[in-house]
């Protein structure tokens, strides 16, 4: 895809290279929204058309990513647009301090932009990030259907070291666009938007350990001021994020290990990937039988692993009175073949050839929990969102001539 | 295989369309033991040549099957005999107390007939019929190995009704003779002349519970009496019959279901088949992935089950120093859908065409526990045995030609 390298736009509702009826009719009203318009920099108009329309007549499928501050969400981020090949990075030349991250199939954008309020703000209103009076939910919608629709957006900035909303960013349409953050499940209009949602759920005992290890070890806090900002932050993260989790297609739970009966130090996981039944376009992985309850410890006569080993779980199961398959991973890999084993056991994994998700494993083997059942399942979703993506495409290129025959 | 109708043979020693020399060195001298003989009725010598040599130059495969009494052996090998083909039935005009069962291509020998006390004897030496000085081990030894080599022998009879000893009978060598009772592994000799050996062990629990049933309700037994009988029984089991299973390739464990957390009337069984490793022609079957552990509920989304459901367990274990394979069903099935996605889910099943498994078990779905796992693994022990047998065979066809150019 070409990008051009536009920064600033100015003319409301001007369009260019646009020619579908849709561009118009959106109503956008807000200031901070800005549709792209024609730049000097550009004068080929068969490079500009490639501008509005990153995926031709497709529209841009839509991922959200739910997660609390603090639980992994860009390691899971850069494993997920790692499966569509290419880095993802910041916009070139852009603000320092934006969030987005752009690759050659995926944008990734930070909800936190949609902050209504600055640090400042919510300091004098009395309310948290977490809170949806301190996010603008209609701003948020509205480009977010602007972008899914094929239209660039100027997107605002939430400057995380400043606490405060620098100017905003152009968006163009990507084939995947990843919204990311707090809260991209609780409004239903943007869920409504969204192709696929995902919810990261770390437990509690998890993310205190989580928290300890990078606050206390590493920023010098004390055990007694981590303990007062989590539970600070629980009413709300109880009351506004925590629900979203009933309307993912997938939950990734990180949970202590059940492997260690006693000791735990929060360094083993266990991991359960969470997949709704009857999503479209969105097949569950499962382990040897589909529907059926499974246990199964890959350690044994052919596969020697080190204690406290290996456990995966599969099964059917019901999660906010969904049908759901549930795929679990205790403990953690030591070497390649412990990995190449268990994928050659998982099904409906949607790789493209054998031993995709190990080597996606593998090529960000330095990334956080890469030995366990986060480093597995998270490369396995980007795998079905690609999946995803791919199906999607092929149906809309199959429905596109029988529009333009009505037409 | 054309049988002679041939039942009482007088001449020691002397020999009928045997060419071979292995067949007079043996040195047998009991009484009882009698070399099959040429008989009046068989004048065509090409027939004649069949008698003696069921398998033609291999030798008869022998199996080893030991229990106690009252345990489904009777059961179990009509299962196994069954996959053979043909019906097993007792010699044709012979003694009608005879014990011994004639299929096609089994013999199944009861080892009763090697007591050397009757019950009156026994009952003056004080000694039960585990205890191996009422049993005639030489015999036993030098008769299996005879009918092994590929000669009839004249074995006794131990009438059950009776409880005396009847005039013997012939027993040709069958291409598999099974020796099925209380001490088949018990003598060192007798072990070694063993292709394949099986234990089933019924657990106190359920041995109690099936006594209870027959003995109470079918023979109007008090349940004291019972108990007594089995306490009697007891030390003999333990000291004489229960060590034989270190020997066995294969074990049938019956024991209560823990599906059922409290109240168990010992209707519903947990079974386990115990397959040693490492043992030639032998490869135990394995549920999804060999050599891992595993649990199963096939009952689930494409399977529905009615309470307690089933499970299965696989994995690698390790049984009286041996390494073996475990796997264990507990629960029942209810209906033949069950049956085949189960067997489809096992491997290394030696089948000949798919379902035969679930075949055999609709074919004696009269038998006792047809629905649980001895109705599942008695069959699958009888495929093993099958596959063990021609894989012996062609073995020996492979050697034949060898021998016969060194010779």
């Amino acid at each position: 895809m070409a990008l051009c390298t536009v920064y600033t736009t100015h003319a409301l509702h001007s369009t260019c290279c646009v020619s579908t009826p849709t561009k118009n009719h959106l109503g956008f009203h807000q200031r901070q929204v800005f549709f792209y318009t024609h730049s000097n920099k550009i004068t080929r108009s068969s490079k500009c058309s490639e501008i509005s329309f990153a995926t031709g007549d497709a529209k841009t499928v839509v991922i959200g990513l739910a997660a609390d501050s603090g639980c992994g969400k860009s390691t899971f981020m850069r494993r997920l647009t790692s499966v569509f090949g290419g880095a993802a990075e910041p916009p070139k030349g852009g603000n320092p301090y934006s969030n987005t991250l752009i690759s050659d199939t995926t944008t990734v954008i930070c909800l936190d932009d949609y902050h209504s309020l600055d640090r400042t703000g919510r300091k004098e209103m009395g309310v948290t990030a977490l809170d949806p009076t301190a996010n603008n939910f209609d701003l948020m919608y509205e480009q977010v259907k602007a972008i899914k629709d094929g239209v660039a957006v100027e997107k605002p900035i939430y400057n995380h070291v400043t606490g405060l909303l620098d100017p905003p960013e152009l968006i163009q349409p990507p084939k995947i666009l990843v919204i990311e953050g707090l809260h991209p499940m609780f409004d239903p209009r943007v869920r409504e938007l969204l192709d696929f949602s995902i919810y990261l759920d770390i437990s509690n005992e998890v993310k205190f350990s989580w928290k300890i290890q990078r606050d206390m070890a590493e920023r010098g806090h004390s055990l007694e001021s981590i303990k007062a900002s989590i539970e600070a932050r629980k009413p709300d993260f109880d009351a506004y994020i925590d629900p979203q989790k009933q309307y993912a297609d997938a939950v990734i739970e990180v949970l202590p290990t059940q492997l260690i009966p006693d000791k735990d130090e929060g360094k083993v996981l266990r991991v359960r990937l969470v997949m709704k039944e009857g999503v479209k376009y969105f097949s569950p992985v499962y382990l040897f039988d589909e529907g059926s309850t499974l246990t199964w410890i890959p350690c044994g006569r052919k596969l020697t692993c080190s204690y406290p080993g290996i456990k995966f779980s599969y099964g059917p199961d019901t999660y906010f009175s969904h049908e759901v398959s549930v795929l679990e991973m205790d403990g953690q890999f030591e070497r390649l073949d412990e990995l190449i084993y268990v994928e050659n056991h998982l099904s409906n994994l949607s790789t493209k050839f054998y031993g995709e998700v190990t080597q996606q494993m593998l090529k960000h083997s330095d990334f956080p929990g890469s030995n366990n059942g986060t480093g597995l399942f998270q490369p396995i979703v980007g795998l079905k969102i690609r999946d995803l993506y791919e199906q999607i495409l092929a149906d809309s290129k199959v429905e596109s001539p029988l529009q333009a025959s009505k037409a």
